[in-house]
């Protein structure tokens, strides 16, 4: 297991709490030097806040963390593409680089230009957990529908 | 005074509050059958959070106060033009319709494209009041530089 996919389990963790807690199972962690300073799954239900994502919950967790409002040499890992909102959200925090598992065809930041993200954000996919991501939330959907 | 003057004169008063607090002075308030249900003004330094906009604000007071995720019916008057992160969230939120004073031609959702707003919400500017709410923002980045 290499650092990415030692990380990636982490939001993964996050994203099966969310699933146990009848939320859209998606997590997320924000990593500072090695350390995870930040996590969360998604919570719009329990809060009845529509911009309750695991990004958004982990973005404040370590921004609060770091005592800054920037997150630049920091990492989010998160479970699923992230949606613009998080996009947004991730620009407006600097962030160097985020990695995501499962694509989101649908409702993902990449469909939309100019690009929602900071210039200097590097992006990654964990391939080698895209599949194991992306059946939580489609088992999710069959379950509840 | 109609009444978009009316509720934009609000949004208005949050944005001097955040003058005062030397936050960026952006306000907005969200309105549900002729009445405020949530407020904000953006709050990014003294939370040290770069999602602590005025209209993140106010859409978390406002879900809350109607104890439902979905703002359908309601109304958000913002002093600015919302960012990408701020329509994505009034997308998933489902609001009704947006007034806005101000555009925003450097970081206004407006930029983007497809729409980051939900295909149902209706979008006005308030043009008798553009100029009083842009120029709150750029005194504002005087005094600061």
């Amino acid at each position: 297991m290499n650092i990415d996919e030692r990380f990636m389990a982490e939001a993964l963790k996050e994203a099966r709490e969310a699933a146990s807690e009848k939320e859209i199972p998606i997590g997320a962690v924000i990593v500072s030097r090695g350390r995870v300073i930040g996590r969360g799954h998604n919570m719009t239900e329990r809060l009845n806040d529509p911009t309750a994502h695991a990004e958004m919950i982990a973005l404040t967790a370590a921004t609060s963390a770091l005592g800054g409002k920037y997150l630049e040499d920091c990492c989010l890992y998160v479970t699923v593409e992230p949606c613009p909102m998080c996009a947004a959200a991730l620009n407006w925090a600097h962030i160097s680089r985020i990695v995501y598992a499962a694509p989101d065809p649908k409702r993902g930041y990449s469909l939309f230009s100019p690009s929602l993200l900071h210039p200097k954000t590097e992006v990654s996919i964990c391939e080698s957990m895209t599949e194991e991501c992306g059946r939580l939330v489609s088992d999710f959907f069959k379950s509840v529908r």
